[in-house]
């Protein structure tokens, strides 16, 4: 069964990639096109990002198909001729990809993939292409943010439902677990993609049972292997104590509490009030998590001000990364027909050609610069790019989750202090004699 | 077929749902609940908010169903017991849902949809219920201050790219048109909803061909019937100048040119340098179409500014809601068993019951003020709330896109003249004291 994302319809484009695929079959144009997706700027609050939803975006190529109801729907739309029908349904991806791994840190301007294809096979995915990594890039960043102020700490997707739809609920729990989440409330992701799954009750529960007391030891029986209890549906205070009361009998049973979630009120001082009311009642080992507006500045200030919180469940400000909600990406025909390209545009020139990112590391393996460059340079440090995808099919076998996770853990190891601090640091990248070169050659071409 | 959402696995929920409804089947709790979904409070930057997704929430209410693959994935977790996994192998919506109609301009605190059901359903379904109505609201509100501002001109969705995964793409296409928009880019969101599909070219069109003369030509001879040429790939008022010289040539052939695109540089400068170019031309009927950065801000700039623009392409500020891209929104237990409920977690008090809204008008039929009360106080002015399922079926027809659209058209027109500005204006809610008395009678009882 292919997953979510692959079974989407090609359809899930934008008209004008049909119109350009019309114009360029009815010219002949089908030279090999080397198209290249990368950020323009980064978005305020961001020192670096962190490439996520390569592996997506190659399960899309490799399934994209329009069937025949999809074919007899656009012929019935009376806007295309037999030619580009006819290209559609037999259309399959049979290019080049190559790509930063899922889980590695890059900067503005730096390619995290490329497509090198006939040239309508190469426009036509551009939409969706975009989509996929648009999103997860966007969350695997902010993410990576929560990681490292978080420090250790536990840290799980709680935002399903302020997602933008579906897809994003499944895509930013994949990414936010790539940059270094713990977990997922979302059932779904579970399944596809084997996130762990967490999750506790909400404050629904305890009102149905009006009582907490028999809302709690209601749950923990039902549910005796994770017992967490949100104890702020009326008075947290209140709510710890009657943990306390409680564990004793549950105890008895076999069934050992692990943990509380306060949702509101003020989380610093309620979290030390719990702490204290659970330690005098002997449940030391009782883990305070907490939810409700949790980013990661709120993180660093909790730490600070020495908050005795285990956990965070974080919603809105992870799957919609709320404070910077898109990146300017830009998916750019680079070379056409053995040819440099590039457009002029006020304010949005590109760099042409195929090219090549090279990175450094200090003595303390920590990241200290990259050079941009054309791909046939000389290399000035480690290669992030490398070849994924030939004639439409894999290299190599698809990286496991776990092991793009542990990428991007080392990843976020080697970033430069500052940036790790999450500090407005900038970071040096190069683009080195050669590609300066092309791009003026490019630019002398397209001027005539 | 079922559409994209309905074909969506309900395995896309929260743990703690599936948490709840192991206890709740443990102990027999399946009395008849109401929930009701309302937003919090309005985001910065909105002085009201457009009603949207009732119909995708009413699809996924009606096809949610677990597979024997999702159970079977569900039994190997070992985290559930055989009577929850019975229930979720029979799982089917059966109970009653009240709401406001889609475009319905709506408050905080407003409820728009209600949920009456026995409990573990009505626990079930809140996750994804939340995840598909806080998207489209806050689409159709965003886009509905973009309709506003753009006083007639027309206003295209080109946000797939920057939107949050496939479904984000597609509901906010939706969403979009339902607050007025007049298409979008998004072929799927053509075939599914039936919305005019929309489309250029881009900038690498005109890079393939190296000479924009030859892009124009190419183009307009391969996409006759709707030719808009994208003149900004190099210099743009060269770029008109080439529109102006191929005119003929293609009248010629029997191919007028609809229009230009403009996507980079000083928008309202340059459209009036085009303007004059194209008149100068001969080509007053040809439209100036402008992307980049647009948003309800920059339209009245635009158009403060005398700039000659006819249409506006929005992309991110559209899809993603970009100064604001979440609502801060509630589904919560109402009354159970026939008594009120409410939480009291600080800050976070809701109001109680099954409600209803009613709003009165002014001589000019311009919104005056609504009331929030219980659903049997006496009406004081048009209520805005009907059921629209009963026992898991749809009442009367599923109403057809347009009829939606027509439905914000009026509500828009009926908003009080600040808001129709765009302006920080209060609108009056009262709480009807029927409602503050059942509020207390729930606290009474929930503190025991």
């Amino acid at each position: 069964m292919p997953d979510m994302t692959a079974a989407t319809s090609p359809l899930l484009t934008d008209l004008y990639e049909l119109n350009m695929v019309q114009a360029y079959l009815d010219q002949g144009e089908a030279r090999e096109a080397v198209f290249e997706f990368f950020v323009r700027r980064l978005p305020p609050r961001r020192g670096f990002l962190l490439a996520a939803g390569l592996e997506t975006a190659l399960s899309f190529l490799k399934h994209a198909r329009f069937t025949k109801e999809e074919i007899n729907w656009l012929a019935g739309t009376g806007r295309f001729k037999k030619n580009l029908l006819d290209f559609l349904a037999d259309f399959q991806f049979t290019g080049d990809v190559h790509a930063m791994p899922e889980g590695t840190v890059f900067f503005p301007h730096e390619p995290i993939l490329r497509i090198t294809a006939p040239l309508p096979q190469a426009q036509l995915v551009e939409s969706r292409l975009i989509n996929i990594l648009h999103f997860q890039c966007l969350i695997a960043s902010k993410a990576a943010r929560m990681v490292l102020a978080a420090d250790g700490r536990s840290l799980s997707d709680f935002g399903l439902r302020s997602a933008h739809g579906a897809e994003a609920g499944m895509l930013a729990s994949r990414a936010a677990y790539i940059a270094g989440f713990n977990g997922a409330a979302n059932v779904l992701a579970g399944q596809e993609f084997g996130i762990p799954i967490v999750g506790t009750m909400a404050h629904s529960f305890v009102q149905v049972h009006g009582d907490e007391m028999k809302a709690f030891e209601a749950f923990a029986r039902s549910r005796p292997d994770n017992v967490v209890l949100l104890i702020d549906t009326y008075d947290t205070e209140a709510g710890a104590r009657k943990v306390v009361e409680l564990a004793p009998k549950l105890n008895k049973d076999g069934i050992a509490l692990r943990g509380v979630r306060i949702d509101s009120g003020d989380l610093v001082a309620m979290s030390k009030k719990v702490r204290g009311i659970l330690d005098a009642g002997g449940l030391k080992d009782v883990v305070i998590l907490v939810s409700g507006g949790i980013d990661e500045d709120v993180i660093r200030k909790f730490i600070a001000a020495g908050a005795p919180i285990d956990g965070y469940g974080i919603g809105a400000n992870l799957t919609t990364s709320q404070d910077a909600p898109t990146l300017d990406c830009a998916y750019k025909l680079q070379e056409y027909g053995g040819a440099p390209r590039r457009k002029l545009s006020e304010g949005k020139q590109t760099w042409p050609g195929r090219k090549q990112v090279w990175r450094s590391y200090d003595k303390n393996d920590r990241m200290n610069g990259d050079t941009l460059s054309v791909e046939t340079d000389e290399p000035t440090g480690d290669p992030l790019i490398a070849q994924v995808m030939k004639a439409g099919h894999r290299i190599g076998a698809t990286p496991r989750l776990d092991e793009i996770r542990a990428n991007a853990r080392r990843n976020l190891a080697q970033l430069p202090e500052p940036l790790r601090r999450l500090e407005a640091a900038e970071y040096p990248v190069t683009v080195a004699e050669p590609l300066k070169i092309l791009a003026q050659q490019a630019d002398k071409a397209a001027r005539g």
